[in-house]
C-alpha cells in the first residue's frame, strides 16, 4: 500500500466536501478525513482560517501541496493521479478543453441557481425551517434555462466533454443529488430528457454511491 | 513568424475578452480577433450559439479545439504555451495548486460582488443610465469582506500563488481596472495597502496595457 499522503477537511454533508471526496474515489487516491464542523463555527477558527482563509469547507493537503476550492483540488487530484483510476481529464486536447469548459459551466451557470434551492429545500428542511418558496421559483427558471442548454448538448453525446467521464461531470453529482432526492427535482429533470439521461449515468457511479452513503 | 491558429471571438470592452487577450499577450500567442457585438444581439445567433450555447463571449478555437469560459481559455493558453512567454502555471506543485486556488477564488469570491458593481457604475453610465447606490452598498460591503481576506494574503507575497505573475493574478485586472479607474473604486482598493501595491505591480504590465488601450 502508498502511504496516506493527503488530508482533507471537510464535513460529510457538504456537496463541495462530497465533490472531492468522489474524485479521491475515482482516483483510488487514499485519505485522511478531517472533520471541520462548519455548522459549529469549526471553520472560522485560527487552525482553519489558516487552511482556507474564507473560513468554509474543503482544504486539502499533500506534501507541501496546500490549497483549498473544490474545483482546483478536483483538477489537482485529476492530475496529479492522471495515470490511477479514472481517466477524470479527457484523452485529446479538443476532449480536454471540453472538460475544463464544462467544469467552469457548472461554476458559473449550473451552480448558483441549483445550490440556492438546495440550501432552501434541504438544507433549511434539516434545520426544521420552511424553503422561501419565491426564492425557488425564481431560481427554478433559471436553472431551467441552464437545463435546456445541457439537454441539447447531450443530445448526442453520453457524457459532458463528448466521450467519457469526467470531472466536468463529476462536480454535478452532490448538489443535483439533493435536489433529485430530497429537493423536489426529479419533476424537473424529467423535462429534460437527455440529461435525465446522463443523470441516470452519473449518479449510479460506484464512487458516488460510495460517497452518498457516507455520514 | 507561427501561423496563425487561434480565432478569439469576443467584444473588446469586456472584462472576460480582455482577459483572454491579456493571457495571449503574456503568452506572445498570435491570435485573431473576431467581433460579436453581443450588445446588439448576435450573441444569440446560432452561428454564436454553436460556439458558446449562452449566447456569451469568449469563445476561442485552435486548430479542434473549440472552447468557452474565461478561466478554462485562460487555463488552456497557460498550458499549451507552457514554454512560451510568462510562465503562467507556477513553478513547482505547491505554487501550481495556488495559482488555480487563487483563480477559483477570483470566480467564486471576488468576481460577483465586483461584476455587479462595475455593470452599475461602470455599463449602466455607458449607457446613460444612473447605477442603483443600494445594489453598489450592498456589494461593496461583500467584496471588503473578501479584500481584507486578499490583503491578509499578500501581506508577504508579491503575488498571489506566492512568487510569480500567473493565471491567478491575471484574471483580476479587467473588473478592478473598470472599478479602480471608471467606478470609484480607488478610495476602496486603498483601504487595503497589500491589495493596492499588489494592484499597482500587476496593472502595470506592458500586457495590461496594451489591451486596455483597445477599443
Ligand atoms: N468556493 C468554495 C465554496 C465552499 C463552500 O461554499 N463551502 C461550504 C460547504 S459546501 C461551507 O463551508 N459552508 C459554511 C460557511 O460558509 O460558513 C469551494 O468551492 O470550495
Ligand atoms: N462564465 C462566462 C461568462 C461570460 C460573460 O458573462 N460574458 C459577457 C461579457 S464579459 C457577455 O457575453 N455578456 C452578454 C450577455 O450575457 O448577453 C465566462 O467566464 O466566459
Amino acid at each position: 500500500m502508498a502511504p496516506v499522503t493527503v488530508t482533507l477537511y471537510g464535513i460529510y454533508l457538504s456537496t463541495c466536501t462530497r465533490t472531492v471526496m468522489t474524485a479521491l474515489e475515482e482516483k483510488n487516491v487514499p485519505y485522511k478525513f478531517v472533520i471541520v464542523d462548519v455548522t459549529k463555527g469549526e471553520g472560522k477558527q485560527p487552525a482553519h482560517l489558516a487552511r482556507q482563509p474564507f473560513g468554509q469547507v474543503p482544504a486539502l493537503e499533500d506534501g507541501d501541496v496546500k490549497m483549498f476550492e473544490t474545483r482546483a483540488i478536483v483538477r489537482y487530484i485529476a492530475n496529479k493521479w492522471a495515470s490511477q483510476g479514472t481517466d477524470l481529464l479527457g484523452k485529446t486536447a479538443a476532449e480536454k478543453a471540453l472538460t475544463d469548459t464544462w467544469t467552469e459551466v457548472e461554476s458559473q451557470n449550473y451552480d448558483p441557481p441549483i445550490s440556492v434551492i438546495v440550501a432552501q429545500r434541504v438544507f433549511r428542511a434539516m434545520h426544521g425551517k420552511q424553503a422561501d418558496e419565491a426564492i425557488v421559483a425564481q431560481e427554478t427558471t433559471k436553472l431551467e434555462k441552464v437545463l435546456a442548454v445541457y439537454d441539447a448538448h447531450l443530445a448526442d453525446k453520453e457524457y459532458l466533454n463528448g466521450s467519457s467521464f469526467s470531472a466536468a461531470d463529476l462536480s454535478h453529482l452532490p448538489n443535483t443529488d439533493y435536489y433529485v432526492n430530497k429537493g423536489g427535482g426529479e419533476v424537473v429533470l424529467k423535462k429534460y430528457p437527455n440529461v435525465w439521461a446522463w443523470w441516470q449515468r452519473i449518479s449510479s457511479r460506484p464512487s458516488w454511491q460510495k460517497v452518498a452513503a457516507m455520514n
